[in-house]
């Protein structure tokens, strides 16, 4: 099949550090190609793949300091990819710049399928959706399509870590971890709080928060680590590592006792979650967003809801098997598995615009 | 003619006041109208038009506090306009929203004209207009296009401004005035010491600084006011009349000695230069951008550079005849004209496309 994967500007493709979307593009991309597609990648310059590279930018927009306004390059990354498949180039565009490729899918007839990244309870989606009723979209967990449930979803498809880098340790280690990005919804202030209650070191791996004062986000993140987090290292048990890169990963994943994921906001899907777990390493998390689907209750993680309650969790952790972990995750959460069900979805849209063009409609059905 | 005019939903059309864009669209759908043309404006709906209005937004989004991300509303003007265009609504598509469209005409077999309303100078530009060669773009003066020479230029057509009611005074009055944004570029502070070289009292009309300090333009254009232009009014030969509405403008600029105008960017067209003309007040202005296109030195306005120059020229004004200012301003800055520029600019685009889908190409010709 000759599949376009259209990728945001700002990031490579994989990334270097930060950037779930990128990442998942990245696996899925070579997957495809490992199993004889031809796939054409739209990404910045100095993404690496074995597709066909088209750059949309030379340079991934979140190393270069003088570009201050982004909408020049999500118009040249649809021009790119729209005026090839206008060329006839392509049988399915996959979109992942959420409701931005939307106005040209409209207007070309190769499908596009858009999977959608990110959380979808922010007021104004609603209405751009609302806009776009024939637009097929795809979920990374069905818990993200809450607050927009009338769009045309096509299929929830789990995203993929890669499992053959996240080496599995059956041994695991002694500390807690924490890894993501220090915003309140992540909920490093409740981790180090868990972690102290059960009595247990906690290892975190993040950022700290950027200096840029102007972005209302990074303001508040920044004044969520003086304000809330910094007080609570002075403990003692809290062990800043940074930020990680994906080399370091499966050691600091695969020596945990457990993952603390303690958020407060419905993640769409939590790709550490799923890392994690190929490592062999347990989960003890709050029930918000996705995490009920990615982690099962008493066979690859704990869920609770409070500090007290995920504490005493962290104590009956051993009881979670780790070899299950892996398992869970490799059945699930592999490359292999994620393109299986995007390659569903390729044929089922592609198969229904030869209906409709020959006159033939048929209802989708709903794939979850 | 079918034409649709794509306006952004940021203002309604036309702005209830500070709004360049909006205001021209406004006078140019409005013109069309009423020479024959089916006219369909993409705009927000609390937008007032003779035309056919599609609201691509129920209210213009400067006006809506909760919105914070204008990407989505970007996408559902696209997607609203050209979804119409591919049914074949249209002869000509007119957008006012930079490149923003390039991608969709790219798609769709109606001609898609592109008028840039603001600086070119701007670093991301270069990228993208690279990108898209082939989309025609016009001019609302000669010197905008000096950034970006390589473009596909139709053709400079001048903005126009409401000379029915922007009424001819022809005495004028006693004292200068300065109309537009508290921004450095504008040169409010150096109208203020002008003024008070030349010895003349300044009406300043605009708005002070909003009180936003995320948006680091706003921050900047505050700190311009608090820390420049505050010092200098306590001289007491400045009188701040606030932000004034459309009704108050011809009072305003006809009881003027002259407008000043003493720039320090490259202004694009600069509308307030037309307005003072229409109602017969002459320019004293720095020679930047468009000001030398819009004034003519000796004839409608007097152009310096420097402060003292500039003083002294406020003095000369009288040697300007205030009827030629009205008259010039009706013969090169009328709604007649200006779409009578833009009618010509259609025919040319559809012709074209009529001759190439014949297989007959022919050059475009510079049209300036």
């Amino acid at each position: 099949m000759r599949i376009a994967q259209v990728a945001p500007p700002f990031e490579s493709v994989p990334p270097t550090r930060y950037g779930g979307t990128e990442r998942v593009v990245s696996l899925l991309t070579e997957e495809l190609v490992r199993r004889g597609h031809d796939v054409t990648l739209f990404a910045s310059g100095d993404s690496t793949t074995r597709a066909r590279l088209i750059p949309t930018v030379d340079t991934a927009l979140w190393r270069l300091d003088e570009v201050r306004d982004p909408l020049p390059y999500w118009a040249i990354t649809l021009g790119e990819a729209y005026r090839r498949a206008r060329d006839g180039e392509f049988d399915v565009v996959h979109s992942h710049l959420d409701f931005q490729a939307f106005a040209c899918a409209d207007l070309c007839s190769t499908p596009t399928i858009t999977t959608l990244h990110g959380r979808l309870d922010l007021p104004d989606l609603p209405r751009i959706y609302a806009r776009f009723p024939a637009a097929g979209v795809v979920s990374i967990s069905d818990s993200q399509r809450m607050p927009l449930p009338d769009l045309r979803w096509l299929r929830t498809v789990y995203n993929a870590v890669d499992v053959d880098r996240l080496a599995f340790n059956p041994k695991g280690g002694e500390y807690l971890l924490f890894l993501g990005r220090i915003s309140p919804e992540k909920g490093l202030d409740r981790a180090i709080q868990v972690a102290k209650l059960a009595g247990l070191p906690l290892k975190v791996a993040a950022r700290p928060p950027l200096q840029d004062t102007s972005d209302p986000v990074i303001r508040a993140d920044r004044e969520y680590y003086e304000g809330v987090v910094r007080p609570l290292l002075a403990d003692g048990h809290v062990e800043m590592v940074g930020e990680i890169g994906d080399a370091e990963k499966p050691e600091l994943l695969g020596n945990a006792l457990a993952l603390l994921f303690p958020i407060d906001w419905p993640e769409p899907f939590g790709l550490v979650m799923a890392e994690a777990l190929a490592c062999g390493t347990p989960v003890v998390a709050r029930s918000r967003g996705s995490v009920p689907e990615i982690v099962t209750h008493g066979v690859t993680g704990l869920i609770g809801e409070t500090n007290e309650e995920l504490a005493r969790l962290c104590h009956e952790i051993h009881l979670i098997d780790r070899q299950t972990c892996r398992d869970e995750a490799v059945r699930r959460f592999s490359p292999t598995v994620m393109a299986c069900g995007y390659e569903e979805v390729y044929c089922e849209e592609t198969g229904d615009r030869r209906q409709e063009s020959g006159g033939v409609g048929r209802l989708m059905t709903e794939a979850v």
